[in-house]
């Protein structure tokens, strides 16, 4: 059992934890709870983490995983390795998931999310969550997006990190503009629009160009669309929260894909 | 100015920020920066405490309010005061506003969003939000929600709490009748409902009802409503988030409306 908080393993979850740079680094991050345990595929779990005093969920998670590769940690040490207030017990190193362009682009009239850096990172897990709910064949997210594997994205992705297709892209214009001699039309969410969302046809190849928080998409960006797109307000919102608006648009191409 | 932390002003703010039961006892919580303390309505404001050295978006806010409510603090205690990691200079106390039974009423086949126990602040403050957005007559509350006037949720709705009737029911289920009898369909989101939430009709007076971010729905609480719906989930995800939720079904309702 690990007892000091000095050890090298706990310094290295700790690491992942809280630095992009080594996530970056070792192509791994940290899952909490013995749900993103269970949810973990077999082959990108590097190590387990478990408290010395586990619940009972916590030794059901246990149960279905490679005992060679569980370590057991004293509670006081547990404690400093968890990014979550009330620690769940368990925690796993876990090399981040890739996927490829094929399975990017595997369905014809594929539905996606692009992403201008986005900064909350709820919003990014969030956006993760409705994404595969919604049916979407994959997130691009612009390199300047909050990262992916940070200890609050992951969290509430809810385990859709693990099975929605991702790309972090170095540069967005070109992305967007492969994207489009694909066939697939890009329409930029943004508020000086004049067609509505719920007007325009998204059952053939669509993605939803989505901006940051604060600014909106950036000019240049939101000008390499195919259209632009607008949440109609009533009242005087002037706009819906970033994850919020990427959600009613996903389900209404959803919507539109079933009807 | 005031310049000790021990200023009986500045320790009433404190508890404003930070307990429920001071928010309830004097009828009123506190806004912090430029934008939500120029959206307060005048005959809310209370009493604004500017920082020792405002910015100029400060000074522009100042300029429209009434200058015998505001009163200089210096800059550290003005910290000692915010609830955000980078206070914004401004904040006031603000009379909690009150909304009748006939605003809530007031339009024939109102739209409405009743919630049951959630638990989040950033989910609340969204909700509300996206209600206003969505054109929503009110939104309804069992007593056990997280308090809408604690900092979190009130910076979440982004001023949409000083326009959207609500109402903080003690009697969840009689208020749940109280609008059957009225003629508003009581709408259920429950993942065991049988049917999907865009093959139901909202243009007439509708109500979605949504439960605890972990939990759901109570059994009883469901049990009550006119109809069951859900939202399609694709891949292997379980719910959606509770404000995307009801994000995704205020906005069909709005869609229906408008087409």
């Amino acid at each position: 059992m690990i007892e000091s908080k000095s050890n090298q393993q706990v310094k290295r979850v700790i690491q992942l934890q809280t630095k992009a740079k080594a996530r970056r680094e070792e192509n791994a991050f940290v899952v909490e709870g013995p749900r993103m345990v269970s949810e973990t595929p077999a082959h990108l779990l590097r190590k387990v983490f478990v408290s010395e005093h586990p619940t009972e969920e916590v030794e059901q998670a246990l149960l279905s995983l490679d005992s060679s590769l569980v370590e057991q940690v004293a509670d006081s040490v547990f404690k400093t390795m968890s990014e979550t207030v009330t620690p769940q017990g368990v925690l796993a190193i876990v090399t981040k998931p890739e996927y490829g362009l094929e399975t990017f682009f595997r369905r014809e009239n594929g539905l996606y999310l692009i992403l201008e850096n986005i900064q909350d990172p709820g919003n990014l897990g969030t956006m993760l969550r409705t994404a595969e709910g919604a049916g979407v064949d994959g997130v691009i997210m612009s390199r300047d997006t909050v990262d992916l594997f940070s200890p609050k994205v992951v969290r509430s992705t809810m385990g859709s990190l693990y099975r929605m297709p991702y790309l972090i892209t170095d540069n967005l214009a070109a992305t967007i503009n492969d994207m489009k001699r694909r066939g697939i039309c890009v329409y930029a969410a943004h508020l000086q629009a004049t067609e509505y969302y719920d007007e325009l046809d998204y059952t053939k190849g669509s993605a939803f160009l989505i901006g940051n928080e604060g600014n909106g998409l950036r000019p240049e960006t939101a000008s390499l669309a195919s259209s632009g797109l607008k949440i109609p307000m009533a009242g005087r919102v002037e706009s819906l929260n970033a994850a919020m608006a990427a959600g009613v648009l996903m389900y209404e191409a959803s919507r539109q894909r079933r009807s």
